[in-house]
């Protein structure tokens, strides 16, 4: 149909657009100074690739409890409790911690508590659990990609560390 | 709250004293069917209505650092940390304690969790903090009403409780 040709004629000149609107855009208004390229080497590592990127890919083994496309559940390797388990998310998109979250966000963070749930009922926690983030070098943060602790299998005291 | 470091040292009489304050508020509107007996019975106590009900509804006083149409934060009066705030879902929903979470309430744990991290930026945790759930009695849960314990201001230590 014509419609259909048109429809595919401004696609096609849309996308020249596009590609003439990059060729025209200006250069990048100033060169960084220095205390700013310091504040981005700065940021780096905590959005670096970490330990759960390999974990995740299954060049590191663990032992996985439950997996599904966005979750990934394994035993925490020095468990504080006689369940302990990390639950992550598969795609970190910026979350290397709690800290970081947006609103975009919230739906996996959801997930991630809903899937802690379905993992205590696994492995039999009827009796009670903890759930554990750790934000930053105060909360005793480690690996810079967001995941929560779930604890239990013993009686949890308080405070909780 | 004060309840749960109360939870691992005496339970019992923990809840004596929720019940007891059962016992001081009114009657209900209208005499229920005695099926409605049993179901309410049955709930009785972990889906009762819980002293964050009457915090809700500012029955009872409390430092509220964050407040919308969600959910409700307040500074805990029993302070493990230098910041403690209790983060609840103004609607419980059946959500007595995170092992009661079903699909429909994904989006209220997420957004939680965000409120929390809202709320620590909005204390200045910017060093770091940590995130707590407590459920059922091995996790030192006392109040029936799903809560966030977000905590920092010093060091935390590992484990967790």
């Amino acid at each position: 149909m014509a419609a259909d040709r048109e429809a595919s004629n401004d696609q096609t000149s849309s996308r020249i657009r596009v590609l003439s609107s990059h060729l025209h855009s200006p250069p990048p208004p100033r060169r960084m100074a220095s205390s700013e390229k310091d504040a981005a080497l700065a940021a780096t590592p905590s959005d670096a690739p970490t330990i759960f990127d390999k974990i995740i890919r299954k060049e590191i083994p663990s032992t996985v409890v439950y997996e599904d496309e966005k979750v990934l559940a394994f035993r925490d390797i020095s468990p504080q409790a006689p369940t302990h388990i990390i639950i992550i998310p598969k795609v970190k998109d910026g979350l290397t911690g709690l800290s970081k979250a947006e609103e975009r966000h919230i739906e996996i963070l959801g997930y991630l508590l809903y899937v802690a749930k379905l993992v205590a009922k696994q492995e039999g926690l009827d009796d009670g659990f903890r759930i554990v983030i750790n934000d930053g070098p105060k909360g005793c943060q480690s690996v810079y990609h967001l995941h929560i602790h779930l604890l239990g299998g013993r009686q949890m005291n308080w405070p909780p560390g």
